[in-house]
């Protein structure tokens, strides 16, 4: 079964909310993605197999959302050497600071790339999928440069009101 | 293979140094236990395969040392029901602290028992594992219950010079 | 008075809320266990008492739920040689970093398994408590199997709305 | 055995090194201090038979110094209603964040005074235990606002080479 | 003139809802309080004038409590040979971290006593005050026993539905 | 100019020692780099100008180091729609804690890429730098294959001294 | 275009609630300033245009609020050499530990001055500013010192009920 | 007795060896600068008096050092309405990080202007002195200028060894 380009993974299902971020950019994008569950501690060897597929099925990046003790990530990098990227959830007790140290504090030699932690990391990853396919693919370049005029135009259309 | 009672693992070999406190204990016990290198990260189809085979292989309790993004104890709790048991390793910047949250936040459904960080971690994470074995052989209850009894003297001998 | 082969044990009414995670699974596990509140620093005699008797009077795990400065679980583990499992309350002002700090950093010599900060370590602490058992139990070991298997099935059945 | 006034206890003999602020500074009171050894998680029945009987033996001010999960002054706090004043130790992973929270966050009914970590928190142990004697010693005052004197002095005297 | 025994001042009149627990406990126990609003970064001068006066003026303990760069106890302590009791106020952002840190980490040579963040923490200021009178106040120590005893029964009068 | 398609930026000379692992594994992997130092506050033209030409000039992945209030890789990831990843240094107070948090917390709209704080971020940049690229290239690919399997052989080969 | 004199800037208009804390002390002083948003990742060429041309135009001051990775102070530091006043946003998942620290970690030679973090942050700030206009300015000065009597004055018209 | 225009205090000698930072770059920019020892907990009195008598001896800004429970800058801060430069120490137990937050975290209406952590932190306080400074006086702007000029051209000439 040929996979998208891009596959968003996260570990439960109450992480869709923070993770739709990445959704809703890659929608805007016309971006070619896909979305699933997989939990490194619940499904290990389903996540074993897609991520040992995943290049093969023609995934190009990977975004993995998770929280707390958030192996989701490098459970993945442990198996490909696609380009992994992390989104560390917000948790109730630590807030997301043991997602992001769980994220990012990886040995050398298997990197996972980490984004901030809740919705501003989530949206990010979704960018950073596309910076990285936008190495070699110039309509996505034209549209990311595009995106960030829009960034600049947007915040210099607000009107303060003091 | 048969393999031992108690299985002592670590995420790479730099880890030994802290861990040899688990293996000193667990030798001055005279128990029967093996020590391997296994890596969530680098080697992860090996610890699959030693955690799903775990329990036919004769071990009852698994001890997991690894530091920074530590995802090994919880790598192996994914694969088996056993008993397993997390050691933090100290790190360099964070000095465990995200050795600590890798190892303890874990989701509902799958238990990692944390020690502390370091040293005092592994010595307990073998006390640890005696006493699991201690719930239903009276031996190991006994020996453990010397090993308290020597605490108390040793504590109780102290001359201090003030 | 013989007592059940799981105690639950926790520093305050107040952590009744947490800890019910950990009842409702033994219920679900139709597991042989019982609850009670001993508070280290408030009623320190009866958590001794309790502790140094725990052995002969049939318990074979301790689950000791307790916040802020969270003596409980190693109160209890300095007068027993049973295994005991620590579960941090999640707290008001540092959101269980105290509690989680307080139950994991034990001294060698003494150890304590302190499962996650709140609900969800609340969950694990009776999953390993059955796992504990399970090491010589063949029907626990098999009940918690089964349960692993669903935990597969009910990640693999969620149908993801995007 | 008729007790000295201000009681100092520790957790481990590897406190003593900090914990020789406290007692030279009441040495350099000429105060009636003793020291021992005691630890909430190793002899937790010396430390409880230590705290009841504190007040009966003449018995004022407490002193605990300890590390990690720092049960000690909260242990020997649940026994007395002597003031009792926690000293953190500075810790090797955590450098004392543990020791601090695990003193210091008592729950309401059971009060524990800390002082800062380490060194600093072990001198000025000595100084509050004598502030509290010299609420009703007219002679510990009058040393206690002479000690004050001389640290503004000793500020005032030096010299910076700049 | 003539004061209080025991002194409560606080850094702002937000912190009263905190500090009623200390007011609350002084009530039923009948004691000798005073309560006012004292800012060491707002009044200091005010501040400096309470803390040299009030042993002279009859106070024997102050509490005080603060928030933020929580600096009152360490100002009055600065002035007095009094025992000055500390309570971190829970906050907004750091959630009392930077309260605790600021009101215990007291350089050697003029301590304070802190007790836990937020409301705990207030409760127990109150309590050890009475601690330290109860040293030399029989009355004040029968009323603590009585107290202690109290405690220990509430908590075995739960009836824990589960 | 052309330039090298992975470029290497740090905030300060100090920097190298922590960068030279990136270095020495492109060094390893034959790959087409360059190194120099740009800092987003003394010399924040050049980065401006540095970022903004980089695609244009060949560049197709930036890793930038920098400590304390990293602002390096997110001034970098201000300006272009390039892959950028960040290299948070350990610091001698907040132990790099402080760079993690100025790295990874990047607003939504402009990502960075976080590796580990220190030494295994370093080297891992430089991996993931590869990763990136051999999304299109398919000798790195291979070369990114074999030193995974290399990771497996030397964990493999460990003999455990115990 | 002149200018005012002091210069508020911030990252995005959501810290506008924050900072509107500033605006009202500047208003209550009838000060001389202007208020705009300009974001270091988002609109980098106009936070350095408007950094490199702030003297000539005539500000005096400088006063710049951003959360999480919030480089927008430092960002603005790097092209000037007035004064900049930094004020770190309360942030939802670390409360604005992430907005301190990348504001105050600043490297030796480009200084940003950190308020507290949120709303007492954004009020300090702009009396921060006043002072610094203070320096030179004697009306200035003086309702700087009417501003500082009121606050003692309104501390002790409190009435506490209690 | 006319001071100098910047005051650099610190609350104690062994903050000299960081705070040689600033009194060198004041030396360097010939600048009119004067130091003294000042602790807000050991000499409170001389703390108040220099403060409020500053301005009238013709101090313009004040730079203040101080580490732990860091009172120093913010006690200065509440008798004066002169800009306030805290400069919080690098310390044993927690690295700083209570001296940042007891330094920076002052409530609305008396603000200090945090630097950052140690060494940087005090060299910074010094430049930012001369930033206030050259906002009135047009020969330290020039000077100010050339320092940053210098910063740059040093950046620039380092030749990497990699």
């Amino acid at each position: 079964m040929p996979k998208a380009k891009i596959a968003i993974v996260m570990g439960s299902q109450s992480d869709l909310e923070t993770m739709s971020e990445a959704v809703n950019l890659l929608k805007e994008f016309n971006a070619d993605y896909e979305v699933r569950i997989l939990s490194a501690h619940r499904t290990p060897d389903k996540v074993a197999k897609f991520a040992k597929d995943a290049r093969k099925d023609g995934v190009k990046v990977i975004i993995a959302g998770a929280g707390g003790a958030a192996a989701l990530a490098g459970s993945i990098a442990a198996h490909t050497t696609l380009p992994v990227i992390g989104v560390p959830m917000e948790t109730s007790s630590l807030k997301g600071l043991d997602s992001l140290l769980s994220t990012v504090q990886m040995p050398g030699g298997v990197p996972v790339a980490s984004m901030a932690i809740g919705r501003p990391g989530a949206k990010n990853s979704a960018i950073f999928a596309l910076e990285i396919l936008g190495v070699s693919d110039k309509e996505i370049e034209k549209k990311l440069n595009n995106y960030k005029k829009e960034l600049v135009k947007k915040v210099t259309e607000i009107k303060l009101k003091v």
